[in-house]
């Protein structure tokens, strides 16, 4: 255990945003529910109420909270899933050394076990007779059930709805149904319809339930992965806190490499948000990295020893399919998704259907059994601006919407990945064939890029394209950094990632026409016009930056409270003005008063019949 | 002197950048054109031709060029001016004190003055007569003059469409007229319908000519000021210099306070780019900062100030009408534009019509004698999400409409400018309207933001909105930088916010169908591919920051051809099994081929009468 203190000397990042203090809502259905949501607190100066924020940085921000990241988050689910009954603990499978990269029984993993991990995981009761049950969110949703995650989702996506009067909807949906008010017969509604998941693996109790569906808000994902040095735990337990603090709704851990296993083990137990990961990663590290030698067995033994874990959601690239491949020989730069490039490499060595197509409905037996979602990867996505909607990227697409309706056959929660590199007159349509390829399962794509020539702002030629298709529909935007095309992501690059992907989701959820989704702009604008600087920082994406942006101008403290800012200084001030402007605006509306009543006077002089010229008609 | 030379210590950015050089098209109907242009040279086993890139870096990124920026840039367009034979030189305005902000005649400018500044500008022959020529390129194009300015135009514009073979034309251009190759013949129909203009004041002759149009590359407007603190002359051209080696088509010089006729003399005589101003700022210097002392007296003088010294295009807040400033009395953050509260003040404290509306048509003299172009100001741009697309903001953009009528009948160039913070969803509408009400002039917009809640990051939030207006038909986008609402930028965020921009525009380029922007986007594709790393950096916006992003990953030289890179390593590459797919696909390809030969012969088998089984219905 000396081994675990050592790797445990860099602590994870807690405290508050500035400004905001956790509070939580209790739910009605199920009272023992307990919503986490961020309060910003405004100045008092402001005169109005604070501002609730959609919150996923789980209990890091939460002062009450004690953080020990080798004891894990509360499992807040757990009583959740035991009163559904449904599902059994058995006895784990046995970690092996190749689940953590080590082969020749020789050496350990550079990174300790997580110290309580829990040997005796949940599954559907009567797993692999035939008979079991599916513990998805959809089978309840289905049979009318509302369950507690379903509450929880409804009120943590109505904030700011229930405070907002007199309710003005501004926005265009291209056919969405966004309520004015989330209930939980929505939410169970939208799942039973498959149009959104909350993705909610029973062995995960530790996340805090959320929504990915057109109808919700736009959410995003962020990638995280373990460094190619062994880094310390608390190093890849952080990766993930810092990604959360900032709103990632989700996180995939994309490692490959040696100890994967034990540290998806530290993620999952301390993530407050769901975990995606590719489980070909790890089937391919089993087999040596030697594509061709990948079976269905070895995937299925992965499957298993993620879904115990309490993996969320799985990239399934079952769309690879064999006839597919040679679609992408002309393309300017072939199949650049990782899991496809395997997938087509295994199908043409062994000239075979690819074997997760093949064994689909077997997938989604495990699937359905701990309830892990599918994320049907776009193998085939473009990877240049000249290969966007290809033949080779629809045909997959075709593929995967096949796969949906088998999913939703087995009461599996389901998702749909997509592109990639796009340019902007060629988004809409990959929204629109996806909603209808795949009868309204939630999209979640990778920006798309928009142009392929600013390696090194691939944040921004990509948020360019997240807008846009979470405006069109997405439900899901999975975000680059800056560093995609170059290098590995650090910390800084990851907070930039997700700040910008943050601000393409609401500048979505705006032009959907989200209720309340301007409330929070609002509340920034009057901020910056009644020079309310703290406020406008810490109503902020990143106030952190927007303090040090202001400060490397205006040091002082008294500019924090100064009625000017550096760009037009203390002399001049346009919004200034504006109180010149509703003097006038009032003086004006006085006029416009004695002139109404000089009318009614003058009405009700020829009402009397008081007429002084007679109209010439009459 | 001795005091220039003090000053002159910071020297300014010169070389090309990394893989490129300098090259110069010569041109056809006038021979001693020498359009600028960036070649990137790419490596041998690329085996491609080098890509060609449209450059506004001017001869500072030119090796054979020799740069002193107290002698300023060559004048390229002064031969074509004379050949005209409409103008003359005459003694110009005598600076005073009060144009450096100097007041009761003690203090020298802290700058020196440009050591040779000419004393005998240009202006159209019989100025002030009545009977004056337009000295415009309108002018000129109406009368079926195609000018070396509109030749160099088009070979700019037409970078790589001559290269395209075969030129297939992918997009979506809104009911533009993007031609497949542009002709000189082509740039004057444009400049004479309005559609286009040529920002290029006489005395700017330094300029290196562009176009501004919808049915042109879409442009990039960087802005720049001078500093609170005194900075020495080398740091305020620097500014325009770095701004315009990273893409800026036209530079703005915001500056108010002191120094600024010689700060801006300096940046004039070596700017390779049209520069733009706002004329109100320095008039309200001259009357010590007071809104309600401006007159037309003293602005006029400040036109012709700026006329002289070369000013290519002012914004000109003609649009901000007394009965329109009470609509913005009950806006979230009122007047946000300086020049328009500045005239929504004056106009208040008059009760009187904006002085700028009123002596339009003696604006319009001065402009076409000078070939300065109308910039029509925005003063009542909405500065939040909630107010976009207000009653004051349409308002204005219906008087920018007649006043656009008006200068087109002075023979004037015009552009019109645009908002400032607008949802996605509001974006199109404002396209659409400023055609309809402007007559198709030229639209230029600041962004629009797509959110309010992101400072620090508003060079991603407007992006996302100039990418979108671009490709509805925007001509120029106006850069916001990450400091934007919080301080003033610096070398660093000037550069992000123009590289921001330039990829908004390009994503913009080809959105709407551009016939040769793709080039670029698959030549840095197949670099990437190739995994040719020094190619891709050298393809980017940005070279520097690719390179530097790749090396803190992957530092060693050898990395630089490695056929891998740090996201996937060494052992594992996507593109690498695309050649096994190419073989496979080459493969299949024989396969196909021999049995369309085996059904070749099994027809041939059918015509010679050799059925085995007749078919069943004969």
């Amino acid at each position: 255990m000396a081994d675990i203190n050592s790797k445990l000397e860099v602590p994870v990042t807690t405290g508050p945003l500035p400004g905001s203090r956790k509070i939580h809502v209790a739910g009605t259905l199920f009272p023992d529910i307990r919503v986490a949501m961020r309060e910003v607190v405004l100045e008092p100066s402001a005169n109005e109420p604070p501002v609730r924020i959609y919150d996923t940085s789980g209990p890091y921000t939460d002062t009450s909270a004690t953080i020990d990241i080798a004891a894990g988050l509360p499992p807040l689910r757990t009583a959740w899933i035991e009163a559904r009954g449904d599902c059994e603990r058995y006895p784990g499978r046995e970690v092996k050394p190749e689940d953590n990269g080590i082969f020749g029984g020789k050496k350990q993993p550079d990174t300790p076990e997580f110290p309580h991990v829990n040997k005796m995981p949940w599954r559907a009761k009567n797993f692999g007779s035939g008979a079991s049950a599916a513990v998805t969110q959809i089978a309840y949703a289905r049979r009318g059930i509302i369950t507690p995650e379903m509450e929880y989702v409804a009120i943590r996506e109505n904030i700011g709805r229930a405070q907002r009067e007199g309710l003005i909807r501004d926005g265009e949906d291209f056919g969405a149904e966004i309520p004015d008010y989330v209930t939980p017969e929505f939410v169970r509604s939208e799942i039973a319809r498959g149009r959104a998941i909350i993705p909610s693996n029973i062995n995960h109790p530790e996340a805090e339930p959320m929504a990915i569906g057109r109808n919700f808000l736009v959410k995003i994902n962020a990638n995280i992965g373990n460094s190619a040095v062994a880094s310390s735990i608390a190093e890849e337990v952080e990766k993930m806190v810092w990604a959360t603090r900032w709103g990632a709704d989700n996180v995939m851990d994309l490692s490959t490499g040696r100890n994967i296993h034990n540290t998806r083990e530290w993620i999952l137990r301390n993530s407050p948000v769901p975990i995606g990961t590719v489980p070909i990663y790890q089937a391919l590290e089993k087999v040596g990295g030697i594509a061709e030698d990948l079976n269905w067995e070895v995937y299925r033994d992965t499957l298993i020893e993620q879904a115990e874990q309490g993996v969320d959601y799985f990239t399934i690239h079952a769309g690879v399919r064999l006839a597919y491949v040679p679609m992408t020989a002309n393309r300017v730069t072939g199949i650049v998704s990782r899991g496809g490039s395997i997938l087509a490499k295994w199908c043409l060595s062994h000239h075979k259907e690819n074997f997760l197509y093949t064994h689909f409905e077997e997938i989604c037996e495990i699937m359905r059994a701990y309830d892990v979602s599918f994320s049907l990867g776009d193998g085939l996505r473009p990877g240049s601006i000249a290969d966007a909607n290809d033949r080779a990227q629809f045909a997959e697409l075709e593929t995967l919407g096949e796969l949906t309706q088998i999913a939703w056959k087995h009461d599996c929660q389901v998702m749909i990945e997509g592109p990639g590199h796009v340019p902007m007159h060629k988004i809409k349509v990959n929204m629109t064939k996806q909603l209808e390829t795949c009868g309204e399962a939630p999209f979640y794509t990778l920006g798309p890029l928009t142009t392929d020539i600013a390696p090194g702002y691939d944040h921004i030629t990509s948020g360019i394209g997240a807008a846009m298709i979470g405006w069109f529909g997405c439900a899901m935007l999975c975000y680059v950094t800056p560093k995609e095309h170059l290098g590995l992501p650090d910390r800084d690059d990851v907070k930039v990632g997700v700040i910008t992907y943050k601000l393409a989701a609401h500048a979505a959820d705006l032009a959907k026409g989200h209720p309340a989704a301007q409330l929070r702009d609002d509340a920034l604008s009057r901020a910056r016009f009644d020079f309310r600087w703290r406020d406008q920082f810490n109503l902020s994406l990143d106030p952190e930056t927007a303090l040090k942006y202001h400060d490397e101008t205006l040091p002082a403290e008294g500019a924090k409270v100064a009625h000017f800012c550096s760009m037009c200084g203390p002399k001049f001030c346009s919004m200034k003005i504006t109180q010149d402007v509703r003097d006038y605006a009032a003086k004006q509306n006085t006029d416009a008063m004695l002139e109404a009543g000089m009318a009614e006077k003058s009405a009700e002089f020829r009402a009397k019949g008081g007429e002084i010229y007679l109209p010439a008609a009459e």
